[in-house]
């Protein structure tokens, strides 16, 4: 059926086969090592690297997570890069417990560039590769196997004379052979032996040996086979750590990752949500959480999956899909009726403490900062019957994924309780009842702003509203009229809110155009829900969200959360 | 480090595990039989589920991608299901070679509506199926092992008299054990056997059992035990059609089917990219195309992937992820400067005939209508460097991604030419330079909008424009100004354009606001490319981006493709 006939244009990737393999019986009981490569691999793959800012929010959610090896960079390839790395050590931003590593290729004045970039840190991995695979011996390089080995030995020996020159620093060395998934077992085999017996590794003072799916070229039981033969047949196994470095071409890096540490595999390298060239590297997070569900503990923290998703989605500048493992939109959502129902009853038998299972839902959410989400219909009528259609087409509004979320559990609510279909206009009421859309009057407000010492921005913002039956002025500062009416607000209020998200777009047009707001926002108490405003002014209609979502969070946990519960979990 | 202790609330999944497997030593050497399920379990995941115009586009690609068994839907849930199954059989939308399938509950009422509603159908399979995980049992339908067997087997037993009354559809049945990944293998053999005695399928007319992984618990070559020790022990296997059915929870939804197969499966129910509930159902097109670039032939057509992207997201209203494996928008983009090297000197190597084996290129991208990328940086800042961020910044294009790859490409010969780096200027000269934003005039045209015989609106547009140095006048008809103009134009000068895809924004602001569109088109020759147009009438901007692209066409293909050849390929 293809253009092309792949009998003739693709063959199978035929490496050698281990037939007395353990790995298929082996149980993971215990977390990998994980690195980090966020800052390196994944940073290089982006259609806009990223700037220093982002490079160190990036570095500190890792950090935060409990990475301990973060590979944060390639410091010969440019002079950000180079400054990065200087920027951690110069500003001491490195925690005592955490290893920073390094990239370079096996080229002399790469490698002396890195080790210049790394004085005075106190532990550094450095980390050098070079290409092994066939195709690129004979092609890329126009080398053979002699002279792989000569380059990478060479590169091992000069690894040792520069970190000899800087005694301050407690050095790793790592050596990955480029495209390993693509080589001859007995050849990777070769070359790393080779290196190793040039940096004589012991098991108190390990090397690291890393081998990455470059491409993955098989089903990921192959890999693990190759892996499991190397992991028998590598000379100074014990002085090693085995490290993978999976990618995920064929859509199987979370199972070669797997199977990878089954087989004898100490350390995984990836990155969150799986970034990286092409379809990315290891999804370190979604081995880290498979890991969980089995009892295990990852020795990461994504207890708030949602945050750090936010901060990979804004240094990456690429969304997380929908129905991305664990931290999707929809991965915690129910649409059909009898999954809903199963839910429910298991729900309800389910006593505090009992190892979880629960139908259709393989980790509780709650553990991620989520919740569960029973989506249901509006009317029988699949199709233009949802709420969120009916909401878009005849009142224009475009509600952001929570939100349609959200709300639908609000509609849920009066169709269990009134037993009936909604019309458009049932909805809009429900909607505009829910949101305060009449209860929140416009704070008259001024606003001013000025250029800061620091070349910044700065607003000011005064407001005049009522709030819990009295006239209250609030007044603040901040970047945007936002974030200065939360200032404001909490100095007036005692309320604190935090904005998670924010979408606002026009409803109508011409002289009859207002703007809708709609703010996700976590309020005092830790839960997180929207708030909506609607007025001609942008600033009014975000002011006036604002207001809504604290009045919602006001009014108590019925309608905003599936299960009440949750608002005291975190 | 999470915040619940997972050493109590998470156990590890412990199904029978075989130890004399054969599946690792499995190689796939022909592809399985294919089911899409994306107008049933895709579709009921949806936010906004297919109307009938959806559900009959989806239909006929999935038709043309080479299906033969297609899940059409649950006709006894709602009225829109029922009916669309009926439109398919009353209006004879069935080809010949394709055999529809439905879905029933193992229930009384439901199954005899799911027979009536395939009244009149050539063939039809009916899929059947209960819950039969012991959480379902005890909690859920409170119930035994000896409960669900009689459920079962009554049900089956129905669907043999309903089928008997309707002799003139050639009927298959279908069972599916639910949550058999959930389930204890003993006894989802003994529902499945008792379900087989009853309908005695034979070799020449048989059966088809399900084996759903209705939600992921394990790693996949546990998964990969489970359907080899079904295989070697349910009765009357060689009367089975031995089919599975993944989810993708723990992210290995591919490699499951992958091994299932290798255990012993004869056919992988799923959907178009994995849609699905929660983290979607197994992505047929991913598992395909692996087999593709393994020599074996899928059986499905895949030459024009982003066509199929289109309408998988026009109907699902769901985003394809950038890095999605085969269809993604970046996956055929390499960002590393080694990487390019290694590509382009294994290109230049190539002859043509040689089996596929190019550096970070898994699949030749051809074969799915698709072009290398090589993303160069314009400077050695990475960050605020990009030229796409430079752009945005400095003139306020918001350039659609695949744009952003065409034009660094036009960038990146600029650069290998004259070796320096690029200003924001220089960026901007060029790309007014390569887009002609200079040397297209606005069309003069008049619009003129009528509703037709069947209540649809339709366009008529006239417009005089200098083409090819002469003054043309263009006159067609279509759904809107483009649709109206693309034809209008293929009538006057012979050239025909296919609109791929669409963007339009605005620049600046108030009285100097103006529009830009990026249209993304296919000419004649079959190339995809990119037209702009900037005009402070929208219509005329969009005008304008085709005459664009179609200069750009005419100029011939070395600023446009990677590699020329492309040209000549479609």
């Amino acid at each position: 059926m293809m253009l092309k006939n792949p009998a003739s244009k693709y063959a199978a990737f035929q490496p050698v086969r281990l037939t007395d393999r353990t790995w298929p019986d082996a149980v993971i009981t215990q977390a990998p090592i994980w690195l980090s490569t966020d800052l390196r691999d994944g940073n290089q793959a982006l259609i806009e690297p990223m700037d220093g800012a982002r490079k160190l929010q990036m570095f500190q959610a890792l950090v935060k997570i409990g990475f301990k090896e973060i590979e944060v960079g390639f410091p010969s390839a440019s002079q950000t890069e180079f400054d990065f790395v200087r920027k951690l050590i110069e500003e001491d931003l490195i925690p005592e417990d955490v290893t920073i590593q390094v990239l370079t290729q096996a080229r002399e004045h790469l490698i002396e560039r890195t080790f210049e970039s790394l004085k005075g840190a106190k532990r550094a991995i450095v980390h050098l590769y070079n290409a092994c695979a066939p195709i690129m011996r004979r092609v890329v390089l126009g080398t053979d196997e002699d002279g792989i080995v000569e380059l990478a030995t060479s590169q091992a020996r000069l690894f040792q004379e520069l970190a000899a020159r800087q005694p301050e620093t407690q050095w790793t060395f790592q050596y990955s052979p480029e495209m390993f998934s693509g080589t001859e077992l007995a050849f990777s085999k070769r070359v790393v032996d080779a290196v190793t017996e040039v940096w004589q590794p012991t098991p108190e003072r390990k090397c690291i040996i890393n081998l990455p799916s470059t491409v993955e070229h098989s089903t990921p039981n192959i890999f693990a086979d190759m892996i499991e033969w190397m992991h028998r047949n590598l000379a100074r196994r014990d002085a090693i750590v085995l490290s993978v470095h999976p990618h995920n071409d064929r859509g199987t890096g979370t199972a070669a990752a797997e199977f990878a540490v089954m087989a004898g595999a100490d350390r995984l390298e990836g990155c969150l949500f799986g970034n990286g060239e092409r379809t990315g590297n290891l999804d370190v997070v979604n081995v880290a959480l498979n890991l969980y569900t089995q009892g295990v503990s990852p020795g990461l923290d994504f207890s708030e999956i949602d945050e750090i998703r936010r901060v990979v989605e804004h240094c990456n500048q690429l969304p997380v899909h929908p129905r991305h493992p664990y931290v999707g939109d929809l991965v915690y959502t129910s649409f059909s009726g009898s999954h809903q129902d199963a839910i429910k009853k298991v729900f309800s038998a389910r006593k505090e403490g009992d190892v979880w299972n629960v139908p259709y839902l393989p980790i509780d959410p709650k553990d991620l900062g989520r919740t569960y989400e029973a989506v249901i219909r509006v009317n029988s009528q699949s199709g233009k019957g949802g709420i969120s259609y009916l909401l878009e087409s005849e009142f224009g509004l475009e509600l952001p994924r929570r939100l349609q979320i959200e709300f639908s559990q609000v509609v849920q609510g009066v169709m269990d309780a009134e037993g009936k279909e909604l019309t458009a206009h049932d909805l809009w009421t429900l909607f505009e009842k829910e949101y305060g859309l009449h209860d929140v009057a416009a704070p008259q407000h001024r606003l001013h702003e000025q250029r800061g010492a620091n070349g910044a921005t700065e607003v000011e913002l005064s407001a005049d509203l009522v709030y819990g039956g009295k006239a209250v002025r609030v007044q603040g500062r901040g970047t945007g009229p936002i974030d200065a009416f939360v200032d404001g607000l909490q100095q007036a209020t005692g309320r604190s809110v935090r904005v998670m998200d924010y979408h606002e777009h026009a409803i109508g047009a011409g002289a009859n155009a207002k703007a809708v707001a709609y703010l996700e926002l976590r309020v005092d108490d830790g839960r997180t829900l929207f708030g909506v405003g609607i007025d001609a002014n942008i600033v009014s209609a975000s002011l006036k969200a604002i207001l809504s979502g604290l009045q919602r969070g006001t009014r108590g946990a019925d309608n905003v959360a599936a299960e009440p519960e949750a608002a005291t979990a975190r």
